[in-house]
């Protein structure tokens, strides 16, 4: 559903202000309200002021549970029983299982078969269906399809919907109430960036309430699509072959709704290297004290690594997702460590 | 300096609620204020609601700068150049470290030299010396008075002092605030104790704020000093030679104040094996993405190992710390998941 603007911000795309707040009233008591904390080890690190929206905090260990809940909930009563269906690499699929479990509907999920197994474990847990593709060969898309055809069921889409772009925007909502909250003027936001679904809402909620101010999309290297496609201006592919351990970012093109905002909203893009994610990792781990999955960490590691200059700076730093491996975290730490002695 | 009282809750012991709510005051602004959480997915795994207050999110990752600073805070002007000292095996260490720092003070603190490398490096990050003792061999008291001696300076002790319990407790305010407005009625509050100093000042706040909920000690096998002080109703000693990971809790007897608090305030004690607290370490990591060290795990893990039953019932747990090495946490979450499956 394309919702029609009155408000300025998001005025002429495909989501709203509006729509935000109406998303944030749905999710109200079912998603967490995760707060902005920070860390004085990490912020004199940096010489800055790092403000962290923890989503490893939320409800199915990712912001991703926020956009699932907002699409689901809206399915009319009459098409509930035959279910939802969506494919994803593991995190829209525990927000899409955790919200058709609240919502009492049954799941199938699509998911790569090299998925980690801790997000194909919860997905699980939330009782949905796993049907495996492989990511080389097939088009998850059209399996997934068939399988929504088969049992009639909704496909609910990881980025480029409205409901879920809105969804996703409720992490700005509260991120810009907070620093209001703190009287805190942040000289940038910056957001990791695969398909650009939270981005793309985060960055109506925030220029809704801070015009002006800069919003960065982090992305891995190799995965810079939405990088180079704001500075072209047109949707760039990434090189096929790439590779990253950002499971959660491997998105090969930016969203055909998500990039009609963000080439609006954004002031560019960030990309950072594995190297510099298992430094976040471990940053994280040591000052924060927060479990943060490698695609969830790139945001801060562009600041870590200097891509932002944060010196004397208020930034604020979205850490999307925790949803990571005991062994890749284990790896994480040993290669941030040495990345940093 | 011990306070005199006029409020019930910890009537005729050395603090009272008066007491604590002062240290909030004093605090308010330095240290952070820990929210409680909770996770749906760690909810359903014990069958109850299980509120967690982590207090790995606090200023130097551990509750112990709460104490730190109501007690660095209070020294007089004239006696602040000279700084102060304080003997402890990390967690104190950087607590005082901080409050003294922030102050304007030095600090020099005496630390066993099989004390985690995480702990040292950010103790001397706020700008502390470190002088080491043998833990077989020294008199880590003695030590420290030593110093203190030649320096002039003030001590600052790691749990029996008024100002220290009193600053502790600060933790069992923030818990009563937060349960009152979540509308949650506690079946029991679960803390980690070492030698009391933070269950002391906790359980005197929860009382006051919530008469009659049991308040219990979680300890490592083999020192479970408290709980069988509490069962003997004098202060025992751990067995000489005992060992346990838990670095923070390795206290050989009940302190005196807090042990003539904690006799009045708690309903018993749970003692939980190096192996529960590894599964412990791993279940925060996977469902609540925090980084707990062992000493900070012990009262999840007593929830997660049976030890007090969870079902139906919702039950307040401290997670008090979270500066453990990378290699001790992926050798935790290695053991963790071995443990679970």
């Amino acid at each position: 559903m394309i919702s029609s603007q009155t408000s300025e911000a998001g005025a002429g795309l495909a989501v709203g202000i509006a729509d935000i707040e109406r998303a944030a009233e749905r999710i109200r008591g079912h998603a967490v309200r995760t707060p902005l904390i920070e860390s004085p080890a990490l912020n004199r690190l940096v010489g800055g002021r790092i403000l962290v929206k923890p989503e490893v905090l939320q409800r199915t260990g990712s912001f991703k549970f926020r956009g699932a809940y907002n699409c689901v909930s809206q399915i009319p009563e009459g098409a509930r029983t035959a279910g939802v269906v969506a494919f994803s690499s593991g995190n829209h699929a525990q927000g899409v299982a955790a919200a058709a479990n609240l919502l009492g509907m049954p799941a199938t999920i699509v998911m790569p078969s090299d998925a980690p197994a801790i997000k194909v474990d919860s997905t699980r847990a939330w009782g949905a269906e796993i049907v495996f593709f492989d990511r080389e060969r097939d088009d998850r898309e059209a399996v997934a399809r068939t399988v929504a055809a088969e049992k009639r069921a909704s496909i609910v889409p990881p980025y480029d919907d409205p409901h879920v772009i809105a969804g996703q925007g409720t992490t700005g909502l509260e991120i810009a109430a907070d620093l209001r909250a703190l009287g805190a003027d942040p000289a940038a936001v910056v957001v990791p960036c695969g398909s650009g679904g939270l981005i793309a809402g985060t960055s109506i909620a925030i220029t809704a309430a801070l015009p002006g101010v800069p919003i960065y999309a982090a992305e891995p290297a190799g995965f810079d699509d939405t990088t180079r496609s704001l500075k072209s201006g047109r949707r760039e592919r990434t090189q096929p072959g790439a590779k990253s351990w950002c499971d959660a970012l491997l998105a090969p093109t930016p969203g055909e709704i998500t990039f009609a905002i963000n080439r609006k909203t954004l002031s560019g893009g960030l990309v950072v290297t594995d190297d510099a994610v298992a430094r976040a990792m471990y940053v994280a781990f040591v000052h924060l004290k927060l479990v943060v999955e490698p695609g969830g960490a790139v945001a801060l590691a562009s600041v870590l690594s200097g891509k932002l200059a944060a010196r004397g700076q208020t930034i604020v730093v979205i850490c999307s997702g925790g949803n990571v491996d005991s062994s890749v975290f284990a790896n994480a730490l040993q290669r941030g460590v040495a990345g940093l002695s």
